[in-house]
């Protein structure tokens, strides 16, 4: 039997963070005079009490989990949070049905940032806060999770980053503490530069931390249906690309920055491939967008920056319905959904170091069928990348793709049309955000789609943000033999 | 250097064969009083002549190919094939134009379907028997190429197939002779019971041997622009169905039960995930069908059955727009495009086995995960599967993604819809035949499309009927260099 009280141990403490974190929303409306304080107070005390009540019960001397009870409570956390994340939802002055709030619960954990509210800017500040928030604790709750748990787990060829940076001076588990701390400071951090530049730029104090708080999470929940698109600045657009790049980029380089070791992120060859990646397909866009629609280059420049990096990073702000940009958009921005950051970071999706080992691979074998007897090797970042690695990076891609084709599958028999199914399928998976076409695309939300679909969307989102296997793996027969 | 002589003393051969099927159209538009039989004898002139000078002047004493000239053999061979096989749409009485009469051909050589005639039903005999003869010699060239050349050559995973067929006590040269003019006897076989039963359920002898031959190739092209719903008849369609199974297997299996082993073709296990996945597949279509449309049970699974299992073959027959069966189809009908059938058969696609490698490696990835320390093993038809094996099928699988991403994107920026650019690349890169969508979809064509569009796409078309590697490898510096 599969011990569970370490498990529901550390799920304890979550929800004891999650309640902590629900105080700050009912202060918000409190200031503001709206009653739904009174529902995140009742939330928080709630969650305070099962997750009390958990870590009480559940305490046991041995907290070192097996990897069975690592990938449970990974798992388990996520939706454990999402489900007390919800409840404000459910019962503030919105009265959304349970389907939709677990949905927009969902949205926000997983980063993703698709939402089914659709009168967000008459919204009550509590709820815009607390969506913020969800965004927020999911951004350095999955870089955590990918630092400390994923490559131990060794899903998806992460295993690569434990080799990378195993350092045999230093204990494990203390080891891997303080660089949760160290990089939850750098997190706080750049969101509070972030909400500086936002609140320089016109944004109202309330507005710049929000947005902050998503951009470096890659989330994309905005305080507007028009999304950044409602403030019409280029100044905030800039703002949030450079800080939606910065929230892209592996977090652990940023602690090398700060030990005074700032050739580690400017040599590191994920950075320079994600770098050059984004700055080739924003020019793609560019040139489209100019062609398409005139105006000034540097307009299309700004227009086209901002929706491509918000789409391939899996953020999801939009200033624009990028959906009408001409038949060019469609298929790039739907490739984009796939691409993602650097692992160790916010974002979602395939993510770049899975190309590089993929493009690695793949010249490895064209070279080898010149010359069948030669032998080559294909290298990540100055190592040569091991076997193992490449199977694993393969499977998981392989994986993604084809739990992609059955969710576009399933929306399409829940009655979606081939644009929503596919580009939802996509932007779920992904964790982007927006999809394409009318109903889900840029201008649209996404409470229009039928209750089963939203589940499937939601099952999507939380199986992309936890990398798939570490999902999957729990209906694997064997997970539960002994 | 790389010494071209064996080269093109070999593509000499197969143009003097194309000059000689090119008769065939001749005799048939002649029989008629088509004045378009003199077109066909002066292309066939024109190709003898050629293939002729190229067959004299460029026999060497050294036939022995090296993998290089093999590779480019390959390529300039069915591209050689398709420039002189385009010469009669060109100079018919059609009036087509060159990019129109390239894309006709490719389509034809590569097995695809695809067509830009528009007045299929009025056009004379010459021009129809011509489109299936190509598909006919295209899809027997495949086979042969596929079980002589590409395990040779070890792409995308098919060395695995070298082994498996490796028998030490023949030399492999007359081997790889003799298993091809095997091949082409059961291939010329199968083709005329297929016509027969086309003929004996209520063809045209005509239309009964010219969808033989397109129906064995998997290919697709018909008689009719309603395609098979020209006919309707169910005892038609199932024959289709049949016959366009038996196109989809290894055809080296069909030698094995001539030499009386048919427990090799029945126990293989590509063979029957194959049809495993296609009673999955055609059952999911069908319940869709029945559930949207209504009428009799049998009246959906014949429609279901013989539309999915064209395109999941990459045939390309049709008997219904079934792009407008309702959300469910459009997704299923577009995944099922990228699945083909076995290796060594004439469909194009992913392939069976790669879907059978990829998932033996996954789920030893997943008991890897659970087990890291343990040693798991993938197995092939009861085979483990070597790992060179395994990263060759996930890079092959890779590329396909990435080409299919590429030529989307191309479509689009070319102008065409989202559905189109998308459908449109599937359809192509596996050789399918119809897309999705008003234009090119079961009730379209692909006329409507901007030249570069159908240079594009017949790009796409030799890439996926060659399996990627082989045209991408002579795009590497290293292919030319000593």
């Amino acid at each position: 039997m599969l011990e569970l009280r370490p498990v529901f141990f550390v799920i304890g403490i979550l929800l004891m963070t999650l309640a902590l974190a629900m105080v700050m929303p009912a202060v918000a409306d409190a200031a503001v005079g709206n009653p739904d304080w009174q529902v995140f107070l009742a939330a928080s005390g709630l969650t305070l009490f099962i997750g009390g009540a958990l870590f009480l019960t559940m305490r046991t001397k041995d907290i070192a989990l097996t990897i069975r009870q690592a990938f449970l409570l990974t798992v388990l956390s996520w939706i454990a949070i999402t489900v007390f994340g919800s409840l404000p939802f459910v019962f503030a002055e919105l009265d959304m049905s349970y389907t939709d709030a677990f949905f927009e619960a969902m949205s926000g954990v997983t980063t993703t940032g698709s939402t089914v509210i659709v009168a967000l800017d008459k919204a009550p500040p509590g709820i815009l806060l607390w969506r913020a928030l969800l965004q927020w604790l999911g951004g350095v709750g999955i870089i955590v999770m990918a630092v400390a748990v994923l490559p131990m787990l060794q899903v998806g060829g992460m295993q690569i980053f434990r080799m990378e940076s195993s350092d045999r001076s230093e204990k494990v588990l203390p080891r891997a503490a303080q660089i949760a701390s160290g990089i939850s400071t750098v997190y706080l951090a750049l969101t509070m530069i972030c909400a500086l530049f936002y609140w320089l730029y016109g944004m109202t104090g309330f507005e710049a931390v929000t947005h902050a708080m998503t951009t470096i999470a890659t989330g994309g929940f905005s305080t507007s249906n028009q999304s950044l698109g409602h403030f019409d600045s280029a100044a905030i657009d800039w703002t949030a690309v450079t800080f939606m790049i910065v929230g892209s980029l592996p977090f652990v380089l940023y602690l090398q920055v700060v030990r005074g070791r700032p050739g580690e992120l400017i040599r590191d060859a994920q950075v320079k491939t994600f770098l050059i990646i984004t700055i080739a397909f924003v020019t793609l866009v560019t040139c489209g967008y100019w062609t398409t629609s005139g105006g000034s280059p540097l307009h299309a420049l700004c227009m086209s920056a901002l929706n491509s990096v918000s789409i391939m990073t899996g953020t999801g702000y939009t200033t624009a319905d990028f959906d009408v940009w001409g038949a060019f958009a469609a298929p790039l921005f739907f490739i984009a959904m796939f691409i993602g950051g650097c692992a160790g970071s916010t974002t979602c999706g395939i993510k770049i170091f899975r190309f590089q080992v993929l493009y690695a691979t793949a010249i490895t074998q064209m070279r080898q069928l010149l010359q069948p007897h030669g032998v080559f090797i294909a290298y990540y970042n100055r190592r040569p990348i091991p076997e193992e690695v490449a199977v694993s990076v393969m499977s998981f891609v392989f994986l993604y793709v084809l739990c992609f084709a059955v969710l576009a599958t399933v929306l399409g028999a829940l009655g979606l049309d081939f644009l929503t199914a596919v580009s939802g399928a996509a932007t779920a998976i992904s964790n982007v955000g927006p999809g394409l076409g009318e109903t889900i695309g840029p201008a649209g939300t996404f409470s229009k789609l039928p209750d089963p679909a939203k589940w499937a969307l939601s099952a999507g989102m939380l199986l992309g943000r936890l990398e798939l296997f570490t999902v999957l793996i729990l209906f694997a027969p064997s997970f539960w033999r002994d």
